[in-house]
């Protein structure tokens, strides 16, 4: 209705179903108080739209409420609204409406999004089957050492990392970037997912309990980033810091084996790298993350609580 | 999903479409910090329901993003899912998902909301044509008592108030009751609608600006619960006070006159009371309200402005 009215329309073309999810960032929470206003708009944004890829749904349109401490600030507003419509045309949605209010808090921004998903298609987390590969796309890791070089700029130094390597970890937290190219393979090959976004170990231990099975994370197998290896070998980062780190926004399947030749080539095809990690096991076989002697590694805390410190500031 | 996935999926049933809706509520800005949590609950849910009611959508489900500044505490939650609970119940919708987060700021709940329309019938706020009459929905006023009475209970006794009437006034103020009953009525009758929620007169120049027409409100028929007259009788607040008070969450009707002995009978029938407040004019007209004698009031502040004071604390 033109972002005029009391409500927006929302029609999913028929043969359809719509998969809509709600997710806030909150500043000193999710992102830094000072952080670009282009960047915070692009990642409450993605942070919903790394939930509609991993059920195989297609970004439509999204509804946005904002509370801001004080009168806008024209310059900050006009920023956010440019990462806002440069996150747009990356995901391919569009604001149908939303709400502003005044807050005596920081800064909050949730966004609610809609994806379209054929009647019947949708991909759930509890229907991952025993013997199926597990996959994720991208790196992990990146966006929890991102956040580190925020918090401790000396890491770079100490790590040895270039200008690239630190653009390449901080935009990894800052704008993340979910595979919306994946949603097609997800939909096709999948028969479980779920986006990864408290922490690698976390969230697949998420996704086995709601599927009632066991599995196992093989953790040499977790792709990193150039940048990541560098950490890891400087000694700034231990392996299983980066998979329960969290913020990855990639997304993790499941894949029955007679479908992992069909994924690979669908997710190449599409220029999104995703890389075999692990298995389905019997819920017997329990949860476990193992490294290349395959013994379980001892993990104290699987990945982000959110009422447990700490904050990003 | 079971409220288990990453999403819910939403399927409008053929022939319909989906109207969705988001309004955040936020400690000591729209509620006081240590307000009722059943309460808080249900007017998340009830400002998200009244806009659905004025688009002549019927509530379907809902998504709330929840955020506290601390670990939840239990008796807090409790009494926040039985608010939630009772809200779900009286206006007919069911939760479908959310998010729980952290904050270092006040208490804000976050509520998107969907209704179902038959495809076509949506009651816009754009399409109110010269010669409809001006309906409002309840009493318009109370809530903003309700919100003084709570800031200054001494204003009780010296307006006289028995203590049924002080319950009445903060009763709207914090679990209003949009009028659920009225959708059928609207959809069948209206030509524009939208809720009250900023001040009767701010909405209304609202609506008559989205549908590029003039209008009056004739202030002497507005609408006022038995403790408002006798607070304005009290001199404790003006009609203007009351006109642009907010959060009133009744129903801003613009019927054509063929329509309105059917628009008032199948108010009645449903249980909702209805008054004929003014009437559309040619935008030439201007947007005026006026006291009996057909004198314009000087209007100050038309209603609530989300960037400017008061709090409610």
């Amino acid at each position: 209705l033109g972002l005029k009215d009391d409500c927006a329309l929302i029609a999913a073309p028929p043969g359809t179903e719509l998969a809509v999810t709600t997710d806030s960032i909150i500043a000193g929470v999710h992102f830094f108080p000072d952080e670009d206003p282009g960047a915070v708009a692009w990642k409450a944004l993605a942070v919903n739209v790394s939930d509609l890829i991993a059920k195989g749904a297609t970004p439509l349109a999204y509804l946005m409420s904002i509370a801001l401490p004080g009168a806008p600030d024209h310059a900050w507003l006009e920023k956010f609204a440019a990462g806002l419509g440069a996150a747009q045309a990356a995901f391919g949605c569009h604001l149908a409406g939303g709400d502003t209010d005044r807050t005596p808090g920081p800064i909050s921004v949730t966004i609610t999004a809609f994806g379209v998903v054929p009647e019947g298609c949708v991909v759930r987390r509890s229907t991952a089957r025993v013997g199926d590969q597990v996959y994720v796309s991208g790196t992990i890791g990146d966006a929890a050492l991102g956040l580190a070089l925020r918090r401790d700029p000396a890491l770079r130094a100490t790590c040895g990392l270039n200008l690239e390597m630190r653009s390449v970890l901080e935009g990894k937290f800052s704008r993340p970037r979910p595979p919306v190219a994946l949603i097609a393979a997800l939909r096709t090959c999948a028969s479980a997912a779920m986006d990864v976004s408290d922490g690698l170990i976390k969230d697949f231990d998420r996704l086995c309990r709601a599927s009632a099975v066991g599995g196992r994370i093989e953790v040499p197998h977790v792709p990193l980033s150039a940048a990541a290896h560098a950490v890891v070998a400087a000694h700034g980062a231990t392996l299983i810091d980066l998979i329960t780190g969290g913020e990855d926004y990639e997304a993790l399947a499941t894949i029955p084996p007679s479908r992992a030749a069909e994924y690979e080539r669908l997710a190449a095809a599409a220029g999104i790298a995703v890389t075999r990690i692990g298995a389905i096991e019997d819920a017997s076989a329990g949860i476990s993350a193992i490294d290349a002697a395959g013994v379980p590694l001892a993990i104290a805390r699987t990945g982000w609580d959110h009422f447990l410190p700490p904050d990003v500031t």
